[in-house]
């Protein structure tokens, strides 16, 4: 696949638990891998540009698990809630170690921002820590501009954004919590910054009430940006 | 005082507990009364046009007080301590309350980074918690203005900025809490706008190493702005 054939791709079928025939799965310029185990492999690591491990906490995840599974797929609260429970130690084992070996890792927990506001409905609202591998040299420079006076006047949406270093399972990082919602004008910069690396005028991240940021759409920002800036650079060597 | 007269100021001799001679005092367009009990009485709070409540946590400010007595004033710990404990009650009951009465209220506690690094000296960082009320109109537009690139890089110190919304005592107020140090490219907006509304290019606020704004600085600076932004409404009045 790294270098441009079409491969038979195998099918597994969960339902009865058995492999199906292969189907033919053709390459392109960016692949991208979904799953549990791609990073678990060295061999697997090796064909990786850049890994992304997506981390709910345990309270979110149950939370997200259980709406999809008794909403969408119609199960028993109770059977849903012991499925899960019981998968928790494999899940510690053989997959959340995989973090040791990603570029980058998306921490998702409940808003912390919930207190201050009984009147308000804070509705899905996460704190995302975006924890990402130090860069050398760049990224390009790209503002974040927070509008002060605007914020006096209550003009924009609750938010915190906290910025820390810290050494993470052998690598040093940059540590970024994003709390809330951020006005449009916080990330214009960055969005159009990345709109012409990707030479697209569409949103690049989700957006809440208001065209805000929320906090999960910030790290999609910053996560695209990684990723089109890694992606500049394998085009300039190619 | 108000109306421009020099006035009799009584001197009180906290050593010996008596009142001495009064002072002259000559007015000035700006005065600073600085003091423990300055928002107690309507007929002090009728004067005053912009009233701030400084509060440190209670072991911020029992640390201030022990290194201040047993440093600089040579006392015992343990006398110093057990003074502070006394007069708590006292506080509580005819300082605190002064709260309700203030226009901003500065809230300072022990940093909340500290945990992230354990190979160096965080010093004394705070977590402070600006507490103003809403502005209808004003302020005219500043920009703080966070480089996203530097921080990834970790050309930063390490910080957090948080926006929330509350009722406090009464009034609507905005909540800023910072905590840690700013680089300065964040606030020279702020600080370029201060030092054309005061008429100086000097310094706006305290700096610590490489010329980062700390947290406390940063609230110094945004309580300049409240102060000159009211002073020239009140000069476009006269």
């Amino acid at each position: 696949m790294r270098r441009g054939e079409t491969i038979a791709k195998p099918v597994y079928d969960h339902s009865v638990g058995i492999f199906r025939e292969p189907v033919p799965f053709r390459s392109a310029p960016v692949l991208i891998i979904e799953g549990l185990h791609p990073l678990y492999t060295q061999k697997l690591r090796r064909e990786i540009d850049l890994g992304i491990f997506v981390d709910p906490s345990r309270a979110v995840k149950r939370r997200w698990k259980i709406r999809r599974d008794c909403g969408d797929r119609g199960y028993e609260r109770e059977a849903v809630m012991a499925e899960i429970l019981a998968r928790e130690p494999d899940y510690k084992l053989y997959v959340d170690v995989q973090k040791v070996y990603a570029e980058a890792v998306v921490k998702i927990d409940d808003t912390r921002l919930r207190a201050s506001s009984i009147l308000e409905n804070p509705g899905e609202r996460y704190s995302v820590r975006l924890i990402q591998e130090v860069l050398e040299a760049g990224p390009s420079a790209v503002d974040l501009t927070i509008d002060l006076s605007a914020l006096f006047r209550l003009a924009e949406g609750e938010f915190s954004i906290a910025f820390q270093r810290d050494d993470y399972y052998g690598k040093r990082v940059s540590v970024l919590t994003v709390d809330g919602e951020l006005h449009r004008s916080m990330v214009e910069g960055l969005e159009a910054k990345l709109q012409a690396l990707a030479g697209s005028t569409g949103p690049i991240c989700d957006r809440a009430e208001g065209d805000r940021v929320t906090s999960t759409g910030m790290a999609q920002l910053l996560l695209s940006w990684r990723l089109l800036e890694k992606l500049q650079f394998h085009l300039a060597k190619a």
